[in-house]
């Protein structure tokens, strides 16, 4: 059967003010009137049944995990809540290894908890198309089309000649410096990772073994064992893509164009909302004059803006952000900033 | 002995959402820790004694009134609550009878309760200049070397032929159109009407008994008569320029060169107040990163800006602005909009 692991690990500072430690990116409701990771289960409907979703998550977001799974039909002992964050490799090969045992025909989805994907039914058709290519012991990937030189993204080159709708994947650069990015995005042959994967549980525990045999033989272990915190502690933190999917053989790549965003800042929320004519997005208790491709983000007090071009306006009850749009990216070093000084912690 | 006379009854909304309905201009903190009428009143310090100092002010504001005068020790019986708003012709002449009635010889210092000026001491030398000015019999307007073509102002437009340190009157022209404001600028003889007036009693009650003879026979009876409300209702809503000052002939003008400011915008306060070495200026808890001459009010939540450049943020308990500094004459416009709108009448 098909199963999907959510990775809902993520502790994102570049949607502060809305976002905080106790409320990464994946729990906002920002694309739409649901916390995103509700948008991501809610995109799997039809796809898989809920009893074969798996969310993997922090220990400090328990609380908002649970409301969302009960709210989405998942059940409770489907969520794996990592005591310390460990990256991706970790978490995956442990509900793998979970899966595999009730289930060592499953094909496995990984997941992201919090990125937008604009065309759901596109989405699962390629998922569908994902899992038959898994069936044949690939682990693939989805890749997206780039649609600019990002340089905090992950790229992974195809292998030319298409097999069947997928392709061999020649290698993996993790964030590229600009010249690079701009080189790759002229070449056909590169594609953004998406953190997006579909692998045979076996496949993928064996390529564990093979690449991470350590590592392996502990989180075998511990999916049986009690003890769970004491091993967790050992495990390294470290990527599915750096610890497998650079190594492994066996990497397919199918194209994927379904209108993708990992929304990265605020600025990104353009591609995904709704404009007026001037083109501003407006959310809350605001009145704008004479605005321009402005984002306002009100709560309940009154935003009033005038006159600007390219601002981003955040509010919430305790902090403010007002930011040049292009500019948003830095919102990220404002939380570093905050996180150095005892006063503002209480911000972040 | 000089007296004088502080008008109070602004309700300007220009420094919208700091000032509101009940807490206009003159209560603002915004030049200094004071409120604007108590800096105003303390730059009349070595003077005049307090006892000479009346204050004209709204009935509605009755309260922050007397919180004023009392940490600044004028007497409370100085205090004159207007019932309605009625510019500025009728609280003058009503407190120049009420003082002329027990100091005949006196003269009579009217002054806005909520500019701003730099030269505190240059200020007092020209007050004392223009009073042996007034005491000539003529009533002396201090006039500001237009700094731009302002259009929000009035022009004066002095006779060829300094006095003595003074010069006549040719004529007032309120607010003129853009064209027009740059020829007075070129033109030397035209000065800002900064609405600081200087005169005796007897002189301001006689100009009023001949321009406005009607009005000034009800003032004189309500000044001895119990009947206040009743007798105010009938006043005109008219100011001392239009009724006496553009029709009198014993006008002079003293230039006054002493760091003078109206204040009437968010972005006027450049002018003011010190700035940092990227030209911003920051209040209250609030980290900006990357901004230049961007001005930030915080209060106690936490404002960030990021990346602005020429932006004014002001954020008050229930309304924040953001706005162009630019366009920051604006927020006349958008206080205008609320006041149109049931539910943001709350917040003017």
């Amino acid at each position: 059967m098909t199963h999907v692991i959510i990775l809902a690990g993520g502790s994102g500072t570049r949607f502060w003010p809305l976002s905080r430690r106790n409320q990464p990116k994946q729990f906002l409701r920002v694309c739409s009137e649901k916390p995103m990771i509700e948008d991501t289960l809610l995109r799997l409907d039809t796809l898989v049944p809920k009893n074969n979703i798996h969310i993997a998550a922090g220990l400090v977001h328990t609380n908002k995990i649970r409301q969302s799974a009960s709210n989405m039909g998942i059940p409770l002992r489907n969520c794996f809540f990592e005591p310390s964050g460990k990256n991706t490799f970790s978490p995956i090969v442990l509900l793998s290894q979970k899966i595999y045992t009730f289930d060592p025909e499953a094909v496995i989805v990984v997941l992201p908890s919090d990125h937008f994907i604009k065309d759901s039914a596109g989405f699962r058709k390629i998922i569908k198309q994902a899992v038959s290519v898994a069936k044949n012991g690939y682990i693939v990937t989805l890749g997206i089309s780039p649609k600019g030189p990002e340089t905090g993204y992950g790229y992974i080159k195809i292998k030319s000649g298409n097999n069947k709708g997928f392709y061999f994947i020649d290698k993996f650069t993790e964030k590229p410096v600009l010249s690079v990015a701009k080189r790759f995005v002229k070449d056909r042959r590169y594609y953004w990772n998406a953190g997006m994967f579909i692998f045979k549980a076996k496949v993928m525990l064996d390529e564990a073994k093979k690449y991470m045999p350590k590592e392996s033989a502990l989180i075998q272990k511990m999916s049986s064992a009690p003890g769970l915190i004491k091993i967790w502690k050992e495990l390294p933190s470290i990527s599915i893509d750096y610890a497998i999917m650079e190594k492994s053989s066996k990497m397919a790549l199918i194209p994927a164009d379904f209108g993708w965003s990992d929304i990265g800042s605020w600025q990104a929320l353009e591609e995904v909302l709704k404009k007026d004519a001037q083109g501003n997005i407006v959310r809350g208790n605001s009145t704008i004059l004479d605005c321009n491709n402005s984002l306002v983000f009100a709560d309940k007090r009154l935003v009033a803006a005038v006159g600007l071009k390219d601002v981003v306006i955040v509010d919430t009850p305790d902090a403010l952000l007002v930011c040049a749009k292009d500019k948003s990216q830095d919102v990220k070093k404002l939380v570093e900033l905050f996180s150095k000084k005892n006063k503002y912690l209480k911000y972040i």
